[in-house]
């Protein structure tokens, strides 16, 4: 691609208010921005994430009227997910969903998936005594799928909105209730809403590049 | 962009163990890779982010000495980019940097600034009372800043590797002894190495699709 279409891509892309209710997202064009979360990269490898893709008017509703941050986005959204994160002791060195994600994704031999068991284990006396920064640390991951989920939607002209102003409480319950969300697994990370705008965005307000690169030659 | 195109660039995007040390990025190119970074969405539109863009091979070579994670990468990349995010107190909402970001960036009226920061305030209090959830929080947002650089890299045929395994006490105080960081504005994220593949990398291996979503008709 060139620099001018990469631009549009860029420029294309903004956090979408309001989304056209009539128009939905083909199936064949939302694969491929799940194919940019799936294929993410993630700090060890872990995939922290779950999507929970949601095309359910009702469900939509009821998170729209929980979520301060998505009241207009979410109900009017072709595709709402939730993006989950997994919960601290799913990401421990010695827990199940690492076994299978080493031995039944990677195929890694026995040697090696005992030599990275060490090296996670090492990192979490290092830096992740605490549950808390553990998913601090997954939550990290998952706004790496967002972004690429966001971006790959930008470059099929299709819009969308990252939303972390939720009640995740409210939020938790709406999917729990609905044998949605398994608490001991996952944690609530926060939203994307993806659809086609109504509005034109307006002029892009950023801080200039000398405000935030600083060459080191 | 056609699908074909789109997964192109997802599966041209892999963590890059080693660059070729004889190819540099243009300017060119690593100023569109930029511009992502700097069009990237934050919550709140914070911008909590800050770029040290080094080419400088002796502080790329220091670095990689202290980092496990980037040994290889960062002294053969072309570009080593440490993220830094902003620390705490320059995100509460009667904060300087918030002020400018507010009224000289965004160049909002008195009224809606005051809006704005109401807002800012009654999240703190409910989301963010210590200093570390705010900063994991802007650590969340440099994240997607991170992934839309490498994205942009991969649109243009560049690698890239995301570096999360540093030591960031060492970085610190290379940093800061080279008057590269102001540790009480800025805390270091993390790192993303940029340049030209020695090698191919291996088959994609990541969970399946029906491992990682669950659709709500």
């Amino acid at each position: 691609m060139n620099k001018k279409e990469i631009m549009d891509v860029l420029n294309f892309r903004h956090s979408c208010k309001e989304f056209d209710i009539n128009k939905k997202i083909s199936d064949d064009d939302f694969e491929v921005i799940l194919e940019a979360g799936r294929l993410s990269p993630s700090s060890m490898g872990i995939e922290p994430w779950k999507f929970l893709v949601i095309e359910n008017q009702e469900l939509k509703n009821e998170l729209g009227a929980v979520c301060w941050g998505g009241k207009v986005q979410m109900p009017t959204s072709s595709h709402l997910v939730v993006y989950l994160s997994r919960a601290a002791k799913e990401l421990r060195f010695d827990s199940n969903y690492i076994n299978h994600l080493l031995k039944e994704v990677k195929h890694l031999p026995e040697d090696v998936v005992s030599t990275y068991k060490g090296i996670m284990k090492s990192i979490e006396e290092a830096r992740f005594k605490e549950d808390s920064d553990l998913e601090a640390y997954a939550s990290e991951q998952v706004h790496i799928a967002l972004a690429n989920m966001m971006n790959v939607a930008a470059m099929q002209g299709i819009d969308s909105c990252p939303i972390g102003g939720i009640d995740r409480k409210a939020v938790e319950k709406i999917l729990v209730d609905r044998g949605l969300l398994d608490t001991d697994k996952f944690n609530i990370a926060l939203c994307g809403a993806f659809g086609y705008r109504v509005n034109d965005p307006g002029e892009k307000l950023r801080q200039g590049m000398d405000e935030i690169v600083t060459w080191i030659k």
